[in-house]
């Protein structure tokens, strides 16, 4: 059995017309799925409101006792249900779940040399179990970017490591794709030119152009996720547009 | 099979200490459950923290488009995900889930020849073969008080309905008892006073009470609630403290 882990990122969280492009895009997978998505926009926004700082490191979000709250708002609750909302209303069987839902997704604090992210999980194990019933049952579980500990702590957790972490661990049990969609058509050689889509590459072209620094900063964590994933039993991985599930820049193994 | 359907109030919601103890009385059900929560207090300070005016009707909450974001964000993310996580910690399958998630409580926006409610959803159907399913492999669903139109648009509905809602319509699967947790006692013949506690009420011994002015204003739509569940198949219905589920008020036909 297929199965698709597609992931959305925040400028398509964030865009009732994106969202709309994308629910038609899902219809067109025929595959179970299962949807993972980012917001990052509106947490930043919440906060601000709030007169919650935001602090970033390396592009990841520092994640204080307040700053947990407002993400678990926003994340858990804002943009997880008007999408499961929409998505109904789309005759798409959604479910929003965080990893603390029916134990889905274990994870731990992040211990970490240098930085203290907070509220951070790296995480530890993916009930598949669970997920596997949902999908079998036609259900597309929606997750939102948190885990938890098991002991009563929810985590803040990078939506691109979700969805490699999920897709590898049901790679076991199904033939998984993975498709990371955001509002740039791929990977580009040139970052300003949506022209230079790559429209495949591989692991080994990948370490060559990260080495002669080709890749754009932003997406070399996606990229190391994507290839970690493919090595872990998952069949390919996507990175697209959010118009384009079937286009943009495949990556294989080599 | 039992089922209890189990609501939780504001108060104990904001509490960690009444968490903590509501948790431990949780465990001596032995029984399926279902859990309901509300959250009303949160979502106030939340919306007074972003400037947005809280306007009240009868006590139901008036849901303009700005405070329907702020009770999905309260409701569904941050007091949902809260209890979910802290109930995995207690080794009890937690899933939180709202009327959207699954299709799980169809609802439509109120009709009132009155008053414009807003975004407050009157609850038309619940899936009860979802539902069932989730029981039946131990997992505990923890519903906020939010549904869905099936059109894209979430809706905000009291917890007090949904509790009943949801156990009338699995009467026809289970033997159920609904249980409403709180901060009072039970049915008091004199709120101020707490040893004035009504062990039992029959319906028409209820009737009387409303009739003569002694049941306080507050308690009414939860009492009227109660009595129309137990017309539709449900087998008791409690009014409860929140350390004490097996006490309090307990309601019966008569």
């Amino acid at each position: 059995m297929k199965l698709t882990v597609i992931k959305i990122g925040g400028n398509v969280v964030d865009s009732a017309n994106a969202r709309s492009v994308f629910y038609e895009q899902l219809r067109t997978l025929n595959t179970a799925t299962i949807l993972v998505h980012g917001g990052g926009k509106v947490a930043t926004e919440l906060s601000a409101s709030l007169g919650i700082p935001t602090t970033m490191i390396e592009g990841r979000r520092v994640t204080d006792a307040e700053t947990l709250r407002v993400v678990t708002m926003v994340y858990a609750g804002l943009i997880n249900k008007q999408l499961v909302a929409e998505l109904q209303s789309h005759n798409i069987n959604a479910l929003g779940i965080t990893g603390a839902d029916a134990n889905c997704i274990r994870a731990h604090k992040r211990r970490h040399s240098q930085h203290d992210y907070g509220f951070v999980g790296d995480v530890d194990s993916v009930n598949t179990k669970f997920l596997t019933q949902l999908v079998q049952h036609d259900i597309v579980p929606v997750i939102a970017p948190l885990t938890h500990d098991g002991s009563g702590q929810l985590l803040n957790t990078n939506a691109d490591t979700i969805a490699a972490q999920v897709a590898s661990a049901l790679a076991q049990t199904f033939t998984v794709d993975i498709v990371y969609c955001f509002e740039k058509l791929g990977v580009l050689k040139n970052v300003e030119n949506d022209t230079s889509l790559i429209p495949s590459l591989t692991q080994t072209e990948y370490t060559e152009l990260k080495a002669n620094g080709i890749v754009a900063q932003g997406m070399i964590p996606k990229l190391d996720n994507a290839y970690s994933a493919i090595e872990r039993g998952v069949r390919s991985v996507r990175i697209t547009h959010y118009s384009n599930v079937n286009g943009g820049t495949l990556l294989t193994i080599g």
